[in-house]
């Protein structure tokens, strides 16, 4: 599809990594923000200083048509997208790196791999768009051999169902890559995940995902039909329904399975006719918490808005939405049957209500053809929102310690998490002798509660970024499990969050999961140390 | 609440079944549907006929303050109300009587069950409403000796956030109970299946029953928050949460796991306040066809009617909606928050466009408080809808075999299914020299499919009614699977659909619900018999 090279430590391509002059104005804002001079612009470090171990494998006869012990392709496959990731990329430590990384063309090959990891007890390591937060393709146990396995190949819209809506899609197909295919049957499957640029649609389904919609359609699990994933004792393929209440739903056994229990290769998923007609009102409020309480009375209203995002102060300075302190309730509906007038008056009337104001009213487009992308309010956000990686990155490469979290509450709750979490930080910063930075902005909305992320940044200080950052995520994660919210909506388990979430789910449920991982992964190749042990 | 007594063989209260003059009537009415005369009115069965063989099961000294094995209580005890439990009870053979019915004051005396099971190697029937279609209450695998226990004590709301609109309700609350209980505080529950007169919560949950809503909140899965499950190994409790993306969802375990894996015995639902707002039209078609297609188009519209129901024209009919031939489209929209003319209609708009007529118009009411019950369309609907399972009962008396059944499947497939569904139907009335009778509705629709529910009937005949039904049962299921479709989509798998779930489940889905049975329950002793062997 594309040539364009992609970074060996930063997020996404080279070409869209952030300019000399990009990086010097971003320093500018963080020092405004952190407080003390700019931070300095460090050479980016070039591929060829990267320290990467000897394999310790050779690829055996059956794997070689389709694997390689080249040097990038193992950097390539070292980590995924996290804060710690980046660091340790931008320092050319890739200590981690596979010894081997496997380009599997169809089933077969995948096969071809369970049996040799099984063989030589090596670990197996899915791989999609390599953007984990969470240390999700990372096998660090070592001295077991490590494969990583990069589903790329397998990147085809093999069948679209116009009457039921539905497409059956192979797991290793990109986000921009599966809706040009799409588009040329005139749907999208709208899952814009903040990675969307570089992660697979067998990623979203593995970790859960979130996706594009505010509400109904949340996770990527609820644009699920039905999945096929390999799995070292056969198939694990759910029928093509849109529903059933036949037993416990098998899909839900695969939707944040994490590539512990298998391979997703291709899905069945829920598809949508481009939208025509929108409408959308960026609403202010004095008080964060006035914005929440419209949030919630739209979440509430039965409505399912598309778009019902709270950012508070810093959130809404940040995306330029507002610079005077206000916090902003951005609302938007989309549909591609009809016109929703109705629909943004009635939620502008609930936010007003709460004590916001929409001095320029709403905006509605009445149908007619989409241009360029679709246009509108909700792709200028959606770019930019996708542009967030590649700052991160930037910053990383300016010593700042800087990574974001999330999580879902009850309403009831939210106050005390949303203070509990920002003492927590706070104090954290202080006990650093520094400013630091915490904003929060709500990514979904459900009638019982809202799903809040959080940014925090720092600067690096004399020491090492790495323990600043595990200081402050795990001071963060703590105050997630004591204040009865999750350890992640969306950023799924990984390794980074297995402690928590250890404790978060119910003890009986992970005998159950160690157990199922006993049954459909025997030898245990695939991906040790995630979600189990 | 009530001292109304329940009916040892047939659906519901003794004081609501069919009278004489109604019997009369629905014997008229049958016979003119299946020809010839009408059928007899056999005398109703007396308790005191009933056969019931000898307790196998003393109660050990630790169970006897809330065990029982009354007659009475064992007779009420042994069948759900499907059909095969209906004609069985009529003729007074009560051969698979629990030994021993227990009645849990409490979670203690839940684990002393437990525990005593365990010891006797007894087994160990969870028993909500009774109301299983599926032979989900009724363990016929002796010699183990059996006890039932029943959930009937545990029926409190025990808290409610309003705030997060979130009720915590014991499992054994019967339907009309835990509403008027929540509806001293405003809300509503609004999961009305069928057997909502009789059933309970954790039935619900543990099969997965289909709800009020034909969109969005289709299944009680959606409305679940959280859950507390007792297990042999354990307590099983979720955290109260709007959602997470923290590895495989662990309610979705518990939902549909139908008493085999453990005993639900409280969780924190989702609530709606009581609506105020209602639009409705009902829209006629000359064609089914055109009338699936207006449902399709309403399901796939983001519209999210909470009823949209499509009737055949003998649906239509016997519900007394129409009675010219033509096949109906009920629409229905409600809320608590807003008008919804504009939703009605724009769906009218849709439904018309696929050839409907609706003449009158739309039936639109806008706030004000509510009256008697909810009242409106809503209502006289679900009036009618809850006293289907009255009248099952009256023609059993008559000796008519008639039985419902219900699946999902995706748009394209629809119309094949359909076709394949009356014609296996019609060939075996017909290899029976009979007229027989099917009628198909839809109950929920999905952008991607809808969930189609038969209604079949035929004469008894000379020989065994329970032969016939066997055979139009087994015909119909094999039709289901042949097509694509799912063996339920909310009538669980209980003993009667497990050879067909386990076709249509992935074979390594099997294998982990065994492995997770032998987690949680490892002496077996939990409702052996039902999803898994």
């Amino acid at each position: 599809m594309t040539a364009r090279s992609r970074s060996h430590w930063a997020w996404g391509f080279v070409d869209a990594f952030p300019s000399e002059e990009a990086r010097e104005s971003l320093g500018t804002q963080i020092a405004f923000l952190l407080g003390g001079q700019a931070p300095p612009r460090l050479p980016l470090p070039s591929l060829e200083a990267a320290r990467v171990p000897a394999a310790k494998l050779d690829a055996p006869e059956r794997l070689r048509d389709f694997t390689s012990s080249a040097r990038e392709d193992r950097i390539a496959h070292t980590y995924g997208r996290g804060y710690r990731d980046l660091v340790r990329g931008f320092r050319g430590d890739f200590s981690a790196a596979p010894d081997l990384v496997a380009h599997p063309r169809n089933e077969e090959d995948i096969q071809v791999l369970f049996d040799e990891c099984a063989r030589l007890d090596a670990v197996l390591v899915p791989y999609g768009g390599g953007t984990s937060v969470v240390g999700g393709v990372e096998y660090a146990g070592r001295p077991r051999p490590v494969v990583s396995m990069d589903l790329g190949h397998l990147r085809r819209v093999l069948e679209v169902d116009p009457v039921s809506r539905l497409a059956r899609i192979e797991a290793g197909a990109r986000g921009p890559d599966l809706e040009a295919q799409l588009h040329t049957h005139g749907f999208t499957l709208r899952c814009f995940p903040q990675s969307f640029e570089q992660s697979t649609l067998g990623g979203w389904l593995a970790t859960r995902a979130g996706g594009h919609f505010a509400t109904v359609y949340t996770h990527v699990d609820d644009l699920l039909a039905s999945v096929r994933m390999l799995t070292p004792s056969g198939p694990f393929e759910t029928r093509r329904l849109p529903a059933s209440g036949a037993g416990p739903d098998p899909n839900r056994l695969v939707l944040g399975s994490e590539g512990t229990l298998g391979v997703i290769t291709e899905a069945w998923m829920r598809v949508f006719p481009r939208p025509t007609f929108r409408a959308s009102a960026n609403v202010s409020f004095r008080e964060f918490r006035a914005a929440v309480d419209a949030a919630r009375a739209v979440a509430q209203s039965g409505l399912h808005p598309s778009n019902c995002r709270v950012l508070d102060p810093r959130e809404a300075l940040l995306n330029g939405v507002s610079a005077d302190g206000s916090s902003v309730l951005l609302l938007a509906f989309e549909s591609a049957d009809h016109d929703l007038s109705t629909w943004i008056e009635r939620a502008l009337v609930l936010a007003t209500r709460a004590g916001g104001a929409c001095p320029e009213g709403p905006r509605v487009r009445r149908g007619g053809a989409t241009g360029r992308g679709e246009g509108g309010e909700g792709e200028s956000w959606r770019e930019a929102f996708l542009r967030g990686p590649y700052l991160q990155s930037a910053l990383v490469s300016m010593g700042i310690v800087v990574d974001t979290f999330e999580t879902a509450c009850t309403w009831d709750r939210f106050e005390a998490l949303h203070a509990e979490v920002k003492n927590t930080l706070r104090a954290a910063f202080e006990a650093m002798g520094e400013r630091g930075l915490v904003s929060c902005r709500f990514t979904h909305v459900y009638p019982d509660g809202p799903a809040p992320y959080y940014t925090f940044a720092v600067r690096g200080g004399e020491g090492d970024a790495l323990e600043r950052w595990a200081i402050l995520k795990n001071a963060a994660s703590e105050a997630l499990l004591r204040m009865g919210a999750t350890i992640t909506h969306h950023h799924a388990v990984g390794r980074t969050h297995r402690p928590f979430y250890e404790r978060e789910r119910p003890a009986p449920f992970g005998a159950v999961l160690r157990a199922t991982k006993v049954t459909l992964d025997p030898h245990g190749i695939l991906n040790p140390g995630v979600l189990i042990d």
